[in-house]
């Protein structure tokens, strides 16, 4: 049977192989809830980059560039982090180039996998779907916070384990610890959630829209996965 | 107030402060068992090395030597990593320095703490009793299997955070995973952790009764404590 494992933060990733698996990279609050955003409304394609320099020189390539660090936009840049940016029509087409404090130094550190996508609540279905329907071992790699987990991301990975019981199967801690954080939370997301480090970060920041979207199952049936170096859409 | 946080696992302790803190060390099955069970037995004093180098170092100066590998008592040392080992009332007085796969790891790297205390379920009320009457923040640093989180550790965190609420705050998601962890399985632990794999490994080695001693309260009323780089019973 195929297995699937969770690393809960970027920081314990060189403990996971990553050779030869599907990564999902997840930042539910909110990179990857953007990228998923951006790609089901008609985005080209996603360059992930660790720094605001490489970010910046990308941009001068001709992409449009997205910047967040601790949860604001970062001045000089064309957008944040809010998923809302990115249903914008005006925006079909384009290539962006993204750096995020979290998930995309999560995607950075996934290099080496076989597959690379990325996951959020919004694309839920299409991912569990794709990861049951091929043959390789699964890792879940939460994004977290600076290095340390969160809740959030670690929900979606138990969410996605959940649903794929009877195709994969697991022997790691972090597994079981995701997938006990999910049925404990899974009635009430958001009031779980409320109580969790990174949402009383985002609350101070006004955007409790952004939190209440990002938690919203299936709103895409989009499947971002890494060609060439580029989030497309598949 | 003061604050008390989780490490999930030395692997992120460098993300954690550790300097003005007190740290409890947090190895289930069994490093810290044992050495709450040996101090409690009269054994004079415990040194916690990283290698099994500087364990057979220390044992030609004149200590008992106590190494665990995988589980497993390394060939050429006095002791394993059973609690019931160190139940010999012939050890009384005696020195022991000791090396295993992940809690004496978790020692070495709580270098800088104000204070380093080894925790565990035979001795959870001595903990917690002196965690609420000192002055310090504290840290709950699991020492985990091989860098990844487990659950027994993690357990006992929740439990200890659960103990001392109104006594001390907490704003970090891993704080909350350890406390939902605990409500999920405080009422048959040992069966939550016949899932976990640390435990499985362990059933493999045929040490049950090892397993079911470490997850009994309050055998012990002794607090391990390092002073001048060995943990001795305050």
């Amino acid at each position: 049977m195929k297995k699937i494992d969770v690393c809960l933060s970027p920081e314990m990733v060189h403990l996971h192989k990553t050779e030869g698996k599907v990564v999902v990279v997840i930042d539910i609050l909110r990179a990857t809830s953007c990228m998923t955003t951006a790609l089901a409304n008609g985005i080209a394609s996603i360059t992930a980059v660790a720094t605001l320099d490489e970010c910046l020189a990308l941009g001068k390539e001709g992409c449009l560039t997205a910047a967040e660090r601790d949860g604001k936009k970062v001045e000089g840049f064309d957008f944040g982090n809010s998923p809302f940016s990115y249903q914008d029509p005006a925006l079909k087409g384009k290539s962006i180039v993204v750096t995020t404090t979290n998930g995309t130094q999560a995607i950075v550190k996934s290099a080496g996998a076989k597959e690379i996508l990325v996951g959020s609540f919004l694309n839920f279905t299409s991912i569990v779907n794709y990861l049951r329907s091929q043959p390789n071992d699964v890792l879940m790699h939460c994004a977290g916070w600076k290095g340390k987990m969160n809740l959030e991301d670690t929900l979606f990975a138990g969410a996605v384990v959940d649903a794929l019981k009877g195709d994969f199967s697991h022997d790691e801690d972090s597994v079981l610890t995701a997938l006990n954080l999910f049925y404990t939370a899974k009635n009430d997301m958001m009031g779980f959630l409320l109580n969790s480090s990174h949402v009383r970060r985002l609350q101070g920041l006004g955007i409790i829209k952004d939190i209440e979207f990002c938690l919203t199952k299936d709103v895409y049936d989009v499947l971002p996965i890494m060609r060439d170096g580029k989030l497309v859409a598949q």
